[in-house]
């Protein structure tokens, strides 16, 4: 009789598998596959509902990170901006949200109530209605903490569907790396720094000027949560058909988290950000993605690496170091970091 | 500083009184009405966004039930059936759904896969997409069950919305009452007995057809889940501005039912039901919906009281006793039958 292990969670290797045994095998084709839309026969950030000239474009994430309340964040902030930045990651606009909150028996009401007002702030900022909700409560014990599971509905004329990735599309990531998961990290590892600081927050002002203005030629967007950039970039691989070719000299990632992560043991490329996208351009007009990227606001933001043809003897993601070489970048495996989201 | 207790999860006064503080007092007026459509601004079994010249219809529920396996039911059908019903009762079509679980590190994974394979079962036989998921870990310790919330998108033409409730309306209810409730509190208990079975099922082989056939006549529908038929008919006579009589004499509630909310000291009226609809149907119509409902397999269809002009000095539901009287039914308050769905 198997069991439930923490690396079922990590959204590496074993969550895939575990979706695809519980979920993706279990279902008929016409369960998963919306005809002219997108649904879990290739999963991607959100699921697009072809409706009129256009898409539905809807999501769903249970919220469990630990602590709930983490510098740069809380559970409420992260909630709304993930649900919100998985439907601009498919091209739509967010439009509406609901919740659903469980919690336990004894819970300080206080507490409660500046997660929510911190969901409810996002949502304000952003102009998107909060349509529905639920409640329930958890006899004592039974809880350790507040769960926050976010849908979202958004609109979309046309969507970015990962698996329209092609060979010589080039990869640009908005910000730091592993920000969110580093902070996450020091914060239950009760380390006390300014150093570390989620990025969690909507992308919404980076990402509809960019739907709006290249929609045809960003081929994929992904927020790398968890799993990180290398979990992102291997489904992305995995599903275009293409390999993809990091340059490490250009990945950005602050000198903090390197010696964090290395303290720690974790890849700083298998922790999760909440407020950073990969996008996948067409090289023709990445320089000037790039640029319009860097007005907007992101000053971080650069190519750092892009899609070949796949080449069947090596991996799906390879990383060209700082010293010449190159080694595969494997999705994540293994426990990472529980709870850090 | 308060705490959160089990009342303020059973779907009563309470569960109102800590949405309102927490979430509908902090959301400005854009943010819960949706002009033409149905947000927060009046709570109801889902939310209506308009789009062209109809509405996506969507809901959220969190869904806790305890024990997991339950006659007639488990959470998986649960939750497929409960999301499946909310949407119909506003009088849309489900077209798709998504899920988010969360379960803890050791988890059987057996038993897991019996609860999705349930859920899937259900969207099946009903035609409906599972268009995406999540799935998250806690560690050991920190979570005392499986736990799942899923959302759902339709789509409808024209909405029912409870608010609509005039007064002379008939209240018809589909069948047999608080079935559900009564088969949660008897595996609570540990009694075993053939007596209690959940009504859980999707209602869209009664919905749909009556939607079609009498979209304009029926001014409300609601399945009465938490709190009961007495809070889902509180609620009406509140959103509507009617008062609402009931007749006990009309009341299907089994024998056994009576007999183990009489032992537990609960009211049969303030537990779920999660197969049964209530709906409020225009008097010159009321009789051939009910005929229709026969039709449709819903043998125990009866009419149990009408809606009123409220007259101020009386309830806002009332019920004509067996003996001729008359007791004003308050929304249930109190703990009830706590982690009922």
């Amino acid at each position: 009789m198997s069991k439930i292990s923490l690396a079922h969670g990590s959204g590496g290797i074993e969550t895939s598998q575990l979706l695809t045994r519980l979920i993706l095998n279990r279902l008929p084709e016409w369960m998963k596959s919306l005809r002219g839309g997108l649904g879990l026969d290739f999963p991607d950030d959100s699921a697009a509902i072809p409706i009129g000239e256009g898409y539905i474009v809807t999501t769903i994430d249970a919220y469990t990170v630990s602590p709930i309340f983490f510098p740069g964040g809380d559970l409420g902030k992260l909630a709304a901006a993930g649900t919100i930045n998985d439907i601009l990651m498919l091209g739509g606009r967010p439009v509406a949200v609901l919740d659903a909150i469980v919690i336990e028996e004894g819970t300080n009401i206080d507490d409660l109530s500046r997660i929510v007002d911190s969901m409810i702030s996002v949502l304000r900022e952003e102009k998107i209605c909060l349509v529905g909700g639920d409640i329930k409560v958890m006899p004592r014990g039974q809880l350790d903490s507040i769960l926050i599971t976010t849908a979202g509905i958004g609109v979309a004329s046309r969507i970015i569907v990962d698996k329209n990735i092609r060979p010589g599309d080039k990869i640009i990531i908005s910000g730091y790396i592993g920000e969110h998961g580093a902070a996450i990290l020091a914060a239950q590892q009760g380390i006390k720094s300014d150093e570390f600081k989620s990025d969690v927050s909507p992308l919404t002002k980076l990402m509809l000027p960019l739907i709006e203005g290249y929609a045809g030629d960003i081929h994929a967007a992904r927020d790398p949560t968890r799993g990180g950039v290398a979990m992102a970039l291997n489904d992305w691989a995995r599903g275009s058909q293409t390999m993809i070719v990091l340059y490490e000299s250009e990945l950005p990632i602050r000198e903090p988290v390197v010696n964090l992560c290395e303290m720690m043991g974790v890849d700083p490329l298998n922790i999760a950000s909440e407020g950073t996208t990969l996008l996948a351009v067409s090289p023709d007009k990445a320089e000037e993605v790039l640029c319009r990227m860097h007005e907007l606001g992101y000053r971080e933001a650069r190519i750092i690496g892009e899609a070949r043809e796949r080449a069947s003897s090596v991996g799906l993601v390879v990383l060209k170091t700082l010293i010449g070489g190159a080694r595969i970048l494997e999705p994540p495996s293994g426990e990472l970091v529980p709870r850090i989201c």
